[in-house]
């Protein structure tokens, strides 16, 4: 079992992407970003995302209810369904799916959340956020052994059936752990994890355990939240993680073979 | 089996059509619009509906490619989500899914659309409607085999791979086809069809299939759509349609008792 998180930026290509998971011989499950397609649409709404800067360093996004209904609309539909009809067209048997559905994604809203402004730690307590802690495994081996591709995005649905924001990364540790995946491959817009953000030349092969913890202190904003799925995802069995270049030719093939970076628990 | 198409209008009582769901003892797959919500959001957006008139009197949204990324984030994205959380919330293991997922509702595009434009009639080509021909039932059987309630909305797709936008009337009708089903229920913002359309009172509580006809004749708008359905899908070979007050409680019930309107095989 493979778990394939696909990044949301503009230059991933799908047309590769779908033309490689058609060949794929093993079960996987797709789980997707829709970050570039979320800022478009806020523009066109007149609209701008907020930050929230925890004490310990993360950024994550402000979501109040206004930014969960932008948010579902992106994600869960024109996002998604783009993505299902691509891969329709390269007869994928795809399915599109939220946490919402069939309660794929349970998890609990975060009451507060802390945010540094300037000097100051304020208390949010009208997020929308939250962490999923369990996955609906049997509805999604439901599908596979139907034949279909899950194709997977935010939001998560609490027990009482609220929506909530929840880190697509994080997602495809959960999923990992749940559906005993031996993989996860992020596909993003880089040839692999950089030792400098600005160079493209400067992939980072392979790492070791420990390395990744002490790069996991090192770094900051998004390139924190994947380091930090992958180390949940290490901590719960998954065999390898792979990071790979979603704009490149046969992106899947080439990751999992270790032209990105490979992040082992055997190494 | 029953096919629910529930209609998108702001008066609809979501919480009421739950609870009497969860007692229903027959697979169902449900149908829905969205058209309240897609007002509110155009509006957000800054844009504004088009309609096209046909030359028999047909009113249709004009749906370019932008309109057509809006339709698909409101109806699959919010309200489809919105719908799935709120039967969670009462227990009902409900899936969301639009046609593109698992190639659900397979259509084409209509290439031109002609348009009456005061005296004149021109030929709009870039239209992204179209009608469904073929429902994958396996899907959905499979779906309700798993003990799962779909819930239905547009877009749908076509055999490469293009999303269209259809009406869901018509997909409610295309569904009890293909999947065999005896009934057919519409719950919308009336107590059933109206001899006036102003007095709510003026129910007309049956209808023979000769009157069906000839009221097609006279209706206009949604109404017209909603008995074109009706009677395409007595022509498929459904047993009852059901018009009913999706603003009651026990809608369901109380609709399928009758208490609406019935248009019957049999009569």
């Amino acid at each position: 079992m493979l778990i394939l998180k696909i990044g949301g930026g503009a230059g991933i290509n799908w047309d590769y992407i779908a033309q490689d998971l058609r060949q794929l011989k093993e079960p996987c499950v797709v789980v997707h970003g829709a970050n570039s397609l979320m800022k478009d649409i806020l523009a066109r709404m007149g609209l701008s995302e907020r930050f929230i800067q925890s004490p310990s360093g993360h950024s994550s996004r402000y979501t109040d209810s206004q930014m969960l209904e932008v948010l579902t609309m992106v994600y869960a539909g024109l996002a998604n369904k783009r993505i299902v009809a691509k891969f329709a067209s390269y007869g994928i048997p795809a399915v599109g799916l939220s946490g919402v559905d069939g309660k794929l994604l349970v998890g609990k809203r975060k009451t507060s959340i802390l945010s540094v402004e300037g000097t100051k730690v304020k208390v949010v307590s009208d997020s929308a956020t939250g962490m999923v802690d369990s996955v609906n495994a049997s509805f999604l081996c439901l599908l596979l052994n139907g034949g279909y591709l899950p194709v997977v995005t935010m939001p998560a649905i609490t027990e009482g059936g609220e929506m909530i924001n929840v880190d697509n990364d994080r997602v495809a540790a959960v999923l990992a752990r749940d559906l005993h995946a031996e993989r996860v491959l992020m596909l993003f817009e880089a040839p692999g994890l950089l030792e400098d953000p600005a160079i493209e030349t400067s992939r980072i092969p392979s790492m070791a355990l420990g390395e990744l913890a002490v790069r996991l202190e090192q770094a900051k904003g998004r390139i924190k939240k994947k380091l930090l799925a992958a180390k949940e995802a290490l901590s719960f069995g998954v065999r390898s993680i792979h990071f790979g270049d979603g704009r490149i030719v046969k992106p899947i093939t080439r990751a999992l073979r270790g032209e990105g970076t490979v992040i082992s628990n055997d190494a």
